[in-house]
């Protein structure tokens, strides 16, 4: 069971709702998150039931535990979410389109890839500063030079930025610059980070885990709300199988699921999903068609050269092809990409 | 190394060839289908690559062996193969949808089953006679009993039957009824019944083994091809991973990657791919927006009182609202439903 | 709900309670086999249930469906199965070690074999005649040439005879040939294969399927038991899973699964399992120590030159190694090699 | 390219490489650890094959890369690596036993517990203060609180404590009471942990990802060590698989392939890897059999009565029989538990 304070609830109030809970034996778990805070009861469900939390001042709402997230579900709210991102609205009618390189890997390179995407008709802009890489050996990313390029990139096109947080640390200096984090597929079970970027007021792109289930997946995104940061946006990025010719199955009716499931927007990555830059296109229009309320791609002005997945990069002209036939399949399925 | 010899070569040409070859020491595979023989050499490569074997009369070419399958590849031919079945084409323009009961189990289900989905818009029928079980105690299928409703079916709405042959013994019944046969998932590796299938002059519809890799499941179709008939459709039905919300994993990225590789047309069942049939329409929109050129879809009359697989079945309406968003993503796709 | 009947049970006494069911509209699915008949029932069990049917002559027991196996199952029969095959049992206190090569290629190969492990303490000589391969193109085995071969090296050494059946046709002449039917992965759901072996005598070796669950696996058992076979031994494999390092992933939990859940034998192939020599013996210990009641291994005179399985083959100095190994840790389990 | 430096190594030293190499060109991945320093180097490897590091004052190795890992491999490192905690040696002739509860839930759970271990021969008491948990409405764990629990067991018992750090903030607390640093599944690529912990003097024990391969662990691995940190255990605890019989699929074979690849000494834990009390004993023995160095075991005063994983943990009675089979298991493979 959990009890959803209102935004503008006290800390009185709070304190009321959990004296009277503990009273009668019961344990509470407090998130108190950068706009509400959240109660999670333990304990036996029937005290709770027979008692009027709904009516105590500043309670907005009391969820009981049938599965075991809440925030997230169809059941604790019917319409569908809209994560509005700095004055770009993702889910409802709206297609966004996040694109650019796999890695920053130097100015030139990333002003090249935004331009391109811009007039690609995409609306934000992808690159990692901070790149959580198998071996320790390998190139590690440009980190807050990066993010500064990534800044400058943004006045110049006025693409929103979207880039990966890999831990707590980095948390701060990469709310400086972006406009959206993203939690990768190796943190999707980082609690401690999920955690905080749930204290934060900005939005949040959630990769799936490598092998995550649905539910673990939907769990991860109860983290990051149950700290009171609302403004989660799922994307389905392949899983492991035991399939080689792609590099991950990326798992299509995992967009469905979601969409029945949950009121979260749900974006689909076929970059990382495939391995494949040939198989990124198609991929991306099934994506659509499945139902997914937007795309991340990874483009590079030069696919050959990247420091990283150059193989799953399309060049400019495949991204244009793509986002013509990508707008085809919006209009079928009632979206427009904005 | 493959020689593929013409359809109207003599059994004294194919006589003179594997003469040549064994006289070098090379041994030699011969498969005589109905309508053509296919020499499989094995041996060093570089005897046969000094012999003017594609001279020689009654040869139509060569193959060499870079992947281990041939006859499936576009190497072996650039442009899609188009299959015919009785008057009916699969692949090319066209998105053929087949639909139907999972199991044949009363003449009046069949028949109300074959009405509903022709005018909702399918050009074949598909039900199941023979029923391969996990258990020896559950519904093992109408047997002859089934194929004889089928046909009946076909006489009354002009549908195309498509029904799966599950052993060697049961082909020729199946032909004597059928207008495809298919081969299903646990059978994809049967390589008996892939050979048998092979000399039979009806299309085939192969799908993909439960954890069959994109290899393993072209080189059985390579079994079919390679005892003659080329009449091969295959078709993607998910695969078995760890998620467990859904039934299995449809992989649309094998569809687009079978694309690439060969010329056969490819079809998607998401009935089985999902096993739920809220996840059916999406998926289905989605494996023809990924290229797929067409659907298997389960239908019945009362999913709820289904013997076999009733969650995984469409209502009637829900086909009919299916059948609608299909024909809008196949415009977008150059496509149309005959 | 199914109903063993006695070995002894005359047809007169099967259609009396096979009459008596359909009386009163319960389904009836019979089974005969070499030894004894098994009525299935299909239907609603609270009519069944009232029914003094175990009262009945020629009935030996009265099974009910909890799980969808029965005949495999400790519930059906608390104490282990001993199989004999023509005199060495498999089961109980005795460790049975199969081994040879993967695939019978010469006369002369397969006697070196066959005095190699013979030496070492195994009892049984495996080699396959009849290959199931991926590719139509691949070696598909010296078929009746090989068995005859087998035949011969028993004759010359005393090892028993475990060889592959792969499709219904060849069963008899493998039955002519061979001590021991195996099942190989490709088949564990060849149902009809399945069916056909279960009406012979001859004991049967069922290997796990590449993606079978354990409950896949005991119901593939039941097929052939259901049919009145009851000599059948089980084969942990490895299964598919994603991990690249070895060719399977060897689950040895499924050795203390199948010793909880069913009463059957059960040995262990880490040649397949792992695909990789220098990984057969420690997987070999470790498979006796689970509780296995036997090891089926690939050995062959000159690994570096066989025609298949090269990779996973160990050479007879390796094999020798292992045996003593197993002597020891099948000792600590209250084990002996006979 | 790795340049390992000598742990007397002078920062002057450190800077005299370096600068040689950043002179030509390539770049320089700096790593100081508590113990040593070691320098990744990007780059044309051709350029610093002809240059004399190896002689220049301070290094004391350098490693060419073929494998993306080095530090672990036996390339690097021919003999065992015996880790010492706190004088209890892990590998070698050593079979170490980690066992307690899945989590501390009060003192004299844990107290109890520690008794009842130790008097069967365990080395080390493990539980769980921090737990990561898929739900963020499940128990988290008692904290510091639970670290002074476990001090206080180590103070009656003697018994070493090891226990999960779940993030970069919780390592100085956990250092400060533990033996030996628990790195958990979810963590295995939380990079910015593995460097953490690498900067510590604590043996670590690095459990295997859920779907990592063997090749993605011994990367985690070589983060830890990539900092100066050579204290590391390896636990193999399941991976997730197609299979719902058991929770994980224990892998031995890569026990096995682990001790043929890396120096490091590897043990099992069976209680996670199988998810099922009776199991843990016969693949507790499997792994000894495979030739792991030790098990981490969940053992539980009062299974049914646990917080979290009752259904896995072994009552007293079962840990102790479990331990004599253990000792019987280890004297056949050279191995005694101390």
């Amino acid at each position: 069971m959990i009890i959803v304070m209102k935004p503008e609830a006290t800390q009185e109030q709070v304190t009321m709702v959990t004296n009277k809970l503990t009273k009668v034996g019961l344990k509470v778990h407090l998130s108190e998150g950068a706009s509400r805070t959240i109660i999670g009861v333990i304990g036996d469900k029937r005290f709770i039931a027979q008692m009027p939390i709904e009516a105590m001042d500043g309670v907005e709402k009391m969820v009981s535990v049938t599965v075991d997230y809440k925030l997230v579900s169809r059941e604790f709210k019917r319409e569908d979410t809209i994560v509005d991102v700095d004055g770009i609205q993702i889910g409802g009618k709206n297609l966004v389109v996040m694109a650019g390189p796999c890695a920053v890997e130097s100015l030139e390179q990333l002003l090249l890839s935004a331009d391109i995407v811009k007039n690609a008709g995409a609306q934000f802009l992808r690159g990692g500063a901070y790149k959580p890489r198998t071996s320790p050996y390998a190139f590690q990313g440009l980190e807050e030079k990066g993010l500064e390029m990534m800044a400058e990139a943004r006045e110049k096109t006025g693409l929103k930025i979207v880039t990966e947080v890999v831990d707590v640390e980095s948390v701060p200096v990469v709310c400086a610059y972006a406009d959206m984090l993203q939690i990768g597929s190796r943190n999707m079970q980082n609690f401690q980070l999920l955690k905080t970027v749930g204290k934060t007021n900005k939005p949040v792109l959630l990769k799936r885990g490598l092998s995550a289930t649905i539910n673990e997946w939907l769990n991860a995104a109860e983290y990051i709300m149950s700290e009171g940061n609302y403004n989660v946006v799922l994307c389905e990025r392949g899983i492991r199988t035991y399939e080689e010719y792609t590099r991950n199955t990326l798992d299509l009716s995992a967009v469905a699921a979601v969409k029945n499931i949950s009121h979260l927007p749900i974006i689909v990555d076929p970059s990382h999903g495939t391995g494949r830059w040939e198989l990124v296109r198609p991929m991306a229009r099934a994506g659509i068609a499945a139902g997914a309320d937007g795309l991340m791609i990874e483009v590079h002005p030069n696919p050959a050269e990247a420091l990283s997945d150059g193989k799953q990069s399309l060049t400019p002209e495949n991204f244009e092809l793509m986002m013509k036939e990508i707008v085809s399949i919006a209009h079928v399925m009632g979206k427009i990409v904005p």
